[in-house]
Formats: structure tokens, C-alpha cells, sequence
């Protein structure tokens, strides 16, 4: 390992076998006499690696056929603007369940367009849980209920996915798809950015269950309607096919490492790993989660006293552990531990912790 | 020149010295440990680089200060269902010229949400020429009026920027921005998806007039509000900064290599180059667009006899020529020379078409 621990909560690192991949390729790809970012997307060697790429993606989060898969722009905060747009009647309620930041974005692209609820809310509490299911406000024809499946600022994660009846479940899986074995057939949507779990930034992936595809509704563009998407395979316009096909890479990569119960089995070593890190420092560094809700993606803590936290970054990088500095809203650490990162680049974060605490405690 | 001479109409070639340069920095980019994918968009490293983007661009394209330019997802279709949303009210009329088939795919994206109405249409020519300016018939109280500076797939391009008086104009300049000097001034609005004369494809450029900024427009989402967009310096969400950091060494060696100026004379040469090869091939070659309207960009030309098309393209790819042939809308051949295409590229596809010519004629 040559290159430091990249911590960073998204755009966030890859594999390094994936980077020299690409690196290879760069400039002629399979062959092509041109990069794959030069190349038609309708071109026969790009349409090999799309097809590859969605294939892959259903294996690896075994996505049932009566399930779309698209490949979209626009990060996750334009699908929070396509839901209500795609799946919602004018007016109609839509239940939002806020755990943290990334919920209440959700809400605030939606509010144009629908009556859109606050179902169930953490804020008061500092976003440290999740709300119990039996307090949840769920609206009498709702269009959907969606919540977050992890929040990447707050560090908190959902361990369950929670029973909604028969209204579509939508969740937010940006920050956690592909960390473990889901029950896909529990949602009626479920969409992530790539830029975390799936790697590449520029990519945005949408799972949609079919039927809910023929919904009405409301007046869109057909830009903005997922339906074409899905019958263009998602080539309605030109797609980031530089982006797709890195994450063909990654998405080769995850099933070569083992899959899903691999990585669910990688991120509680490391999450734990950290989480012991912090609990037995006796109060040096804090996580103020409840434990249930700890997010095994986003290890988010603070340093007793805030004016060491220059010098922990500092001597951090020195020793190859980068962008661990926490997000403007929380301030503090964020050590987030996608799938790219090693069980080594958690251990070492721990042994310089503990480190840290040492010669500073 | 070691890789074959790429004519695609997009995603297209770029620079072997931004590719080289890309390739270089894969794993470590500026010393900072980590590949430009795997870093925060908001962190020191990439802030510096989408800043000397914009500042780039705007000299390039000699972008006025009263004009926002916005670095964005979602492709030139994306912006085509923006535009109502943002600079129109609900059932406001809107113009449209059409002359060619990225024209007739932006009326499409608008009438969901406004009264488009087609003010010059030459798709009963066959999309063969401009519609004289006499016979616009634009409408009393448009919210603006939008063409297609250049098509790419029927190879006609306006050869100045019309005149509407006080309405905006917007132009849909994807594939022939900063291929010349162009008064920035004249306009509303611009856009372009990046993935033919700016370089990378997953980026789309909008340069807007600040004053449009204030126009309520319709109810929208946040993310879907070019205002919202501009207060937040492009980074409302995560921006596509792999895309973005390419596009700025791209906007580096457009500069280095003399400015729009000499892609004009460099445009000039290859257009004029192809189309002799056409028209002094006494038939063998056809392109059948007006001369004055023919694209600088995109040459578009068939053979007389269509059973040689696959010869055509299998023996170009022999010698290094690649991506002829044309989109499926028209068959044929297409040479995209877009700003990545060397004056020595077009002279070599020349040389083929006459050296073809003879061995088939």
C-alpha cells in the first residue's frame, strides 16, 4: 500500500487495483484504439460494458427482475426531485422519515411538489437515533414513504429495514448500498450515488420495482420521467460513460472480493473496530450515537478538546490517514470506511488513535 | 500519433496530451495521495481546480461578468427541460427554431410545461438548411427563443447568431462551443454538453444572463433552479468531479494551443478540406446540406452506392480512421473534427476518401 487511507465520506476512494485498471486502459480500451470516454455510448465495445456493468450490479445486490436498474446523472438530491415528479398526484401526501441532514434535503426537493409529511423526525434529539417505528405519523394515502438508510454527517444508520405496509418503501442508499445482503423486494425504490459504496462520483444508480413505472404522476419533461429512461436502457441521452464504466470496474471488483456478505462482514470489523477505539479511550474522543443506530459506513467523533483537532489531522496525514475531517455542519472527525477501504486502513486509524491519545492525553 | 484518428460525433476524441496528463495523475493527483475521483469537492484541492476551470473557460470563451456559468449533470436534454422550468411561467408561450433533430428532441422537453410553439421548422426539407430570418414567426410575449447552433446529426450550422430583438436567446451550443469567437452578449443563454468540443463527457456548461437568474419561472425543486445552483458555486450536490477536473485540462490546452481564434482557423481548414473531398469526388461522395449552412463540425456525407459502406468503414479503420459511420437516423458516414481533431486527422480522412474513391470507383 503505497498511497495513504483515504477516509473521505464521498467522492470517496476506490480500490487501487480498480485505478490501475483504468489507468491501463486510459488511452486504448480493449482494443479500441480510444479511451472508453471517446467512444460512442452506442457503440458495440460500450454497450458490452454497460450490459456488463447492470448484470454485475443485479448479482451483486441480487435485484429481482420485476425490478428496473437504471444508470443516471444528477446525484442523489435530483432523484429526491424525480420521486414526488414520477411517483406522487399533484397535492398527494408523502410520508419523510428525517434521521439526519440527507433527510431533510430529501424533503425540502420534494415540498414543491407533493404535500410532503414529516413522518417521523430525530432532530430535536441531535439526529443520535432513529425514531421508534410505533411514533412514526404515517399518512393515510401516502405515495410512498422514504427515509434514509444511512446518514453519512450524522453517522447514523438503519440495522432494519423498516414495515411500511403496502405503501412503497423508497430508501436512500447512497452512503451504504452494497454494504451488505438486502431485501430488495421490501422497496419500491431504492437509489444511491455512486460515489461512496459503488465508487465513481458522476453516477447515480435507481432500482426501481416495475410496476411502479406506470404510475401517473405529474407533468414532466421526458428527461425527468424514469419510465423513458428505463425503455432507452438508460441512454435516453448521452450517459456518463466514463463514470459507468469505473463502476463496471468496482462492481467486478466487489463480486471478485467476496460480494455483499463479504463486505458486511469487512464493515462491522472496521466499524467496530473504530467504535471500541473510541469508547475505550475513556471520553479522549466521543461518539454521542446511540449504539444501535452507529453507522457502520460513517464513524463520526470528536476530540475532547476541540484545539488538538489541527494536530490530529496533521499527524494523521503524516502517518498516510487522510480526509478525516468531520463535515462543516457537525465539525469534529469523520473516519467513513466504504467498501474501498482495507480492514488495514481501519486498524491503522485505531493504532493511531490510540497513539494520538497517548502522547496528547 | 501512435492511436487512430477518432471522428465521433461524441462521446468524442480528446487531446493524447490531456489523456497523457489524466493517466499521469490517476493515482495521485498534486501530491495529494489520492485520485482527483476520490477526493471532497469542497476540499482546498478540488476547490482550487474547479475555480482555474471556470476562470479558464470564461477566458476562453471571453464570458462577460454578467453571465453565471454553471458546471452541471444531466446533459444538454437535462438544460432542454430547465429552461421552461426556470425562465417561463406556466403556459407562456416559448420559440423554437428547428433545423435538425436536437431541435425537434428540445421542443419535446419544453411542452410538458409551456405553450412551445415552432417558429421555423426545415424538417420538410429534410432538415437540409437554415429558415430564412423573414419567416420566423416568433410570438408576442415568448419568454424567449431557442435554436440549435449547430446539429450534429443532420451536419447544418448557423454560420451567425440571429437577431429576436429583446427576447433571450438561447442557444443549444454543444457541439460547436469555443470552436470560434462568439459574442457571449448576444444571448440569454448557452449551453453544451461537454463531450464534443469541451472535452469529457458527464459535464454540461451553462452560461446564463444573471438578470434571468431572477425570473420566477414554475414551481420547481431546488435541485432543478439554476439560481440555487449559482449561489452554490456549481456544489449544491456532489458535482461530477472527475468530468469536471478533465474538462479543466482540457479548457488548459484549448488556450495553450492559441484560443478560439485558431479553432476557428483550424475548423475552417479541416470543414473545408472534407467537403472538397466530397464535392470534387463527381458523385462518388454526397452531402446534400445547403453550402452555406454546412457544419463545421459534423461532415455528414454518403456513398453513392450504399453497398460499399462497410468496406468504407472496415478499410478507414485499417489505416487508423475510426468512428465514421454515421447515426442511424440518416445511415451514411460522419466525420465529427471537433476541437480535439488535428488539421493532420481531416487530411488524412481526405486522402482515404479519394484513395477509396479510386480503388471502388
Amino acid at each position: 500500500m503505497s498511497r495513504p487511507y483515504n477516509f473521505s465520506a464521498g467522492p470517496a476512494a476506490l480500490p487501487e487495483a480498480v485505478l490501475e485498471q483504468a489507468r491501463e486502459e486510459l488511452l486504448d480500451w480493449n482494443g479500441a484504439g480510444a479511451s472508453v470516454l471517446e467512444l460512442s455510448h452506442r457503440g458495440p465495445e460500450f454497450m458490452r460494458a454497460a450490459e456488463k456493468a447492470e448484470a454485475d450490479l443485479r448479482t451483486l445486490l441480487s435485484v429481482p427482475d420485476d425490478y428496473a436498474v437504471l444508470f443516471l446523472q444528477g446525484g442523489a438530491t435530483t432523484q429526491q426531485a424525480l420521486i414526488p415528479l414520477n411517483f406522487a398526484a399533484a397535492g398527494q401526501p408523502a410520508d419523510y422519515v428525517l434521521t439526519g441532514h440527507w433527510g431533510a434535503t430529501a424533503i425540502k426537493q420534494a415540498q414543491p411538489c407533493v404535500d410532503a409529511r414529516v413522518a417521523a423526525d430525530t432532530a430535536d434529539g441531535g439526529y443520535r437515533g432513529l425514531p421508534a417505528r410505533a411514533d412514526w405519523a404515517l399518512s393515510e394515502g401516502a405515495a410512498y414513504v422514504h427515509y434514509t438508510a444511512n446518514e453519512t454527517i450524522h453517522g447514523v444508520e438503519f440495522d432494519h429495514i423498516p414495515e411500511v405496509g403496502e405503501v412503497p418503501l423508497i430508501g436512500d442508499f447512497s452512503s451504504s448500498i452494497a454494504s451488505g445482503p438486502l431485501d430488495v423486494s421490501r422497496f419500491g425504490v431504492i437509489y444511491a450515488g455512486a460515489q461512496k459504496n459503488l465508487g465513481p462520483v458522476g453516477l447515480t444508480v435507481v432500482i426501481i420495482r416495475r410496476d411502479l413505472l406506470t404510475r401517473t404522476g405529474q407533468a414532466r419533461a421526458p428527461i425527468l420521467d424514469y419510465a423513458a429512461h428505463e425503455r432507452a436502457g438508460s441512454m435516453l441521452n448521452t450517459p456518463p460513460t466514463l463514470n459507468w464504466y469505473l463502476a463496471g470496474l468496482m462492481f467486478q471488483w466487489m463480486l471478485d472480493e467476496g460480494g455483499v456478505e463479504e463486505f458486511a462482514r469487512r464493515s462491522a470489523v472496521k466499524s467496530q473496530m473504530l467504535y471500541a477505539a473510541i469508547d475505550g479511550s475513556g471520553g479522549f474522543y466521543r461518539n454521542t450515537v446511540e449504539r444501535s443506530a452507529r453507522s457502520r459506513m460513517n464513524v463520526v467523533f470528536s476530540l475532547h478538546d476541540e484545539n488538538l483537532d489541527a494536530r490530529f489531522l496533521e499527524q494523521a496525514r503524516a502517518v498516510g490517514l487522510i480526509s478525516l475531517k468531520g463535515h462543516r455542519v457537525l465539525g469534529g472527525m469523520r473516519a467513513s470506511i466504504y467498501n474501498a477501504m482495507p480492514v488495514s486502513g481501519a486498524q491503522a486509524l485505531a493504532e493511531f488513535m490510540a497513539d494520538f491519545q497517548q502522547r496528547n492525553g
